[in-house]
């Protein structure tokens, strides 16, 4: 009998204290329910990602100094691996390794590194984190041979026909014979799909090693990006053995002898799952950044109406309030329903409209601009007159003001900078208006909380008199299909819409460049994932 | 008699046709010298840095068709080496490689590609560019033996201590014997004390070959970072053989036999190199965006002063169009103050006095969000409706707003998001109060451009009654000795002033987030290449 735990939790980013203390109620759990060992994900000790915090030695210095600390609370009979960064003591190479501790009581503990580094889309692993060296990472306890991995090095296998991108997979070079169990740490962010992709990988290496693989995932949600845990235990020939739940902790046991697993079922539909990601997404970054508030316009339409059931589900209606803010060519329906929807879901509305200040100031710019039409400037005064107003909000209650873009929206620039684009954090920024939609739907698939004329009226700003989004984007059917393919996807345009969008990429990347922080809910998200330059005269010829 | 010309350009990052026309241009006057090889910097038929433009296959496409229109126009008797991206033709590993040709008349190109790809600060070579092996990067031509590295190939050398931030030096397994040149294509950034530390691996690399090193670097500026050309000739004992001129295109030629060289004199004092690094960043990204016109508030200040100064002779006066935006607690003088430097510098001003929006607005939200005290939301406010004056006047024009925070305001966050901090570029971002002191003062070296008055009188951003910045923020000798030792060289605090600077870096992250490009003048700026995370508890303890 070979009892191991996966102790799924979510750690906070920088705070060692916390982690520690949440790293040993898990021990705590393990303990009580007589495990051989314990298995907490990738730099579960600091949070992840750290980015550039790694500028400063305090962290790992404290890191370090942690470490005792927690092996003073292990149980005898107890292992604990945990993941955390550690110094290079060598004066050659980047400052630090990403590690795994093998903690044991009385026992020097052992430290395993990470070998392969990602650098793609959010990953910037390759700043402050030197490679460490696969083939010293085998481990015994009581018997059994481990075979230790972090995250990216079981990501080297082949992908789609035979490409990978790795010259090498260090795996293949591991010719360690007999190993009983693969341990792979993780901090593995969720988008749709990137279950199937993990399972590839696992399955793989498990393969490899003619082995099971764990698979130890950290959950919760850090700036942009979202970890869901879903961590599980997989044999060589592909059978989930063990799952943990989704998007909260957990701690699940499995025998390695007997192959028996105590966890609960876990299975959510796709919606459920990016539903419970980006209410995740928010509660999280109100949790790590110390805030406890949040506001946002709504405006009658779509977009605002889903992120405020967002952020009810995240913060409870107490903490949530809105705004309306009617202006010149707001439409009486466009109020109706706002308020409609704050009543439903028992969130506060302000109303202030702002008609005075808009006519005060764009009389004063006419005149002193000797602007003569109505036109862009007029449109976006408005915006960010309401801007101005939710700011001002922010300041007082200092509460955190949501943005309520969604990616493609933001992919074609149809915001206003410092307009509508305010805000601390974009929770639908990287949806397209599809997903939207169906996040609406699932919202009204039990109760009838968004009132049904939202989902039905066609998308408008309102800035100017009877605009409609259709006006200037093409409909939102071609456009969503246009930013999965050419923002998600990078395939070449193969149709109008397509070239239009990519002249659309280039002409607005100055408004992304200052956009709030986008939760990531797809292979890749505008935030800091993707890093577009501004100065340039690429692609202006498609 | 074998002469080498260094063929110094400003490339334009995307167009690949002037570009190549560019390259050809300086084909063409080599050609007229009697050149026997011409070396042209790195990516230079791309241009740099092209961060994720490389998600799209189109440009390196489009680069290797125009490798072969390049080679049609080449001289029989003149070889060419440019940098420029080539594809890994293997299905693993990342894409492209980062690559030197050599292009000759009727031959075979031969592709070199860089190894040691750099990723801290401001690169993130690591995310599209394989891994180039140096051992393949000799050459011969007309009987003298080469060694062609880019970049950081040569950054490999020990630094301080016995340091490197790599494992190996990847020159030092070069075993390779009588190599008569050692070339070096790069697009190294500048910041001050930069050319000391080229001059140190260059000189290693010198040495360690027995050889003297060409070193060709690029010039113009990318979006944030400045490259000042500043290419040369040194040989292993140190002797700088050739100097070609900083901040400007520049052909020079060094003959390797005779160790003759042709070129100008160069040489500019550290202020003389702030400023032209700074004009060179402002014209270049108006070029380069394809923006004519640019426009910025005038406070009365001195940090919107040097602003305007940089961007006249960036831009030329008549470019440069002035606000000066008085409010409730704006003085007098500032307004005059801001009126004469606009006369100075024969630049336009429109004054336009927030006051009545002012008005109009804060009783509005003092009514309806119950606010009894005057506090940050009026101030806040103020520089809001500052934000959006010049905003109007942005969208009105297609004029770019320029913002003119510096990097100890940045650092504090005293500053206000939306409102000041409102713009498509921040010129002197990167520069202490003191380097901004000491720009205006050699603006004034020569003519009294900037009213004494404005360098002599506290700095105060006048946003309530008597309001000083000193009220608020450490006097700005300590702070900016805070900034320098925290945010660049990343210092542990050893003083109250860097133990608060540290809290403030955390708690004013988000502002930074969503800030404008800031030009790069130091060793670590804000800005794309430093990434700190908003949610997390890290040095909270300090």
């Amino acid at each position: 009998m070979m009892r191991i735990a996966v102790a799924q939790i979510n750690a906070v980013l920088g705070d060692i204290e916390f982690n520690k203390n949440k790293i040993l109620e898990y021990i705590e759990k393990a303990r009580q329910r007589k495990v051989d060992l314990v298995v907490f994900p990738e730099s579960s000790l600091l949070g992840y990602h750290p980015f550039d915090l790694l500028e400063r030695d305090d962290l790992v210095e404290t890191l370090e100094k942690t470490m005792c600390e927690i092996q003073k609370h292990i149980p005898s009979d107890l292992a604990v691996i945990y993941g955390t960064l550690t110094r290079n003591k060598s004066k050659k190479g980047r400052p630090y390794f990403n590690s795994a501790i093998l903690l044991q009581k009385s026992k020097k503990p052992q430290v395993f590194n990470k070998q392969l580094l990602p650098t793609g889309d959010v990953f910037d692993e390759a700043r402050f984190i030197e490679h460490g060296d696969l083939s010293k990472n085998v481990f015994k306890l009581k018997g059994k041979k481990f075979f230790l991995t972090i995250c990216e090095d079981i990501w080297a296998w082949d992908y789609k026909k035979g490409s990978s991108s790795y010259i090498e997979n260090p795996l293949k070079k591991i010719k360690e014979k007999n190993v009983d169990l693969v341990v792979n740490l993780s901090a593995s962010p969720w988008f749709p799909g990137k279950e199937k992709m993990r399972h590839h990988v696992a399955q793989e290496t498990a393969k490899h090693f003619k082995a099971p693989i764990l698979y130890a995932n950290l959950v919760g949600a850090q700036d942009e990006i979202i970890f869901d845990g879903a961590s599980f235990v997989l044999s060589p020939q592909g059978k989930k053995m063990m799952q943990c739940q989704a998007f909260e902790e957990d701690l699940n046991i499995f025998d390695l002898d007997t192959n028996e697993a105590w966890a609960k079922p876990s299975h959510l539909s796709e919606i459920e799952k990016l539903h419970k990601a980006l209410v995740l997404g928010i509660r999280d970054f109100c949790k790590k950044t110390g805030l406890t508030k949040v506001h946002l316009g709504l405006s009658g339409g779509i977009d605002s109406a889903v992120v405020a059931c967002l952020a009810v589900d995240a913060l409870g209606p107490h903490f949530v309030k809105s705004f309306a803010l009617p202006g010149p060519y707001s439409t009486e329906k466009s109020l109706e329903l706002a308020g409609q929807l704050a009543k439903n879901l028992k969130i506060e509305m302000f109303t202030s409209s702002i008609n005075k200040p808009f006519e005060t100031i764009s009389k004063q710019i006419e005149t002193e601009m000797e602007i003569k039409e109505f036109g862009l400037v007029h449109e976006n005064l408005q915006s960010r007159l309401r801007g101005l107003f939710l700011m001002s909000y922010a300041n007082h209650k200092n509460s955190l003001l949501l943005t309520t873009g969604n990616k493609s929206e933001y992919a074609t620039g149809y915001s206003t900078l410092y307009g509508d684009m305010c805000g601390g954090l974009a929770p639908i920024g990287d949806l397209t208006k599809k997903q939207v939609y169906e996040l609406a739907a699932y919202y009204n698939s039990t109760a009838k909380i968004i009132p049904q004329a939202i989902i039905d009226r066609p998308p408008t700003a309102e800035l100017r008199p009877n605009q409609k989004d259709q006006d200037t984007l093409p409909p939102y059917e071609d456009l969503d299909k246009a930013v999965v393919n050419i923002v998600e996807k990078s395939k070449k345009p193969s149709n109008e819409t397509e070239k239009w969008l990519i002249a659309r990429l280039v002409a607005t990347e100055f408004k992304r460049w200052q956009a709030a922080p986008i939760l990531k809910a797809s292979s890749h998200s505008f935030g800091r994932g993707r890093r577009w330059p501004l100065a340039h005269k690429a692609f202006k010829k498609n």
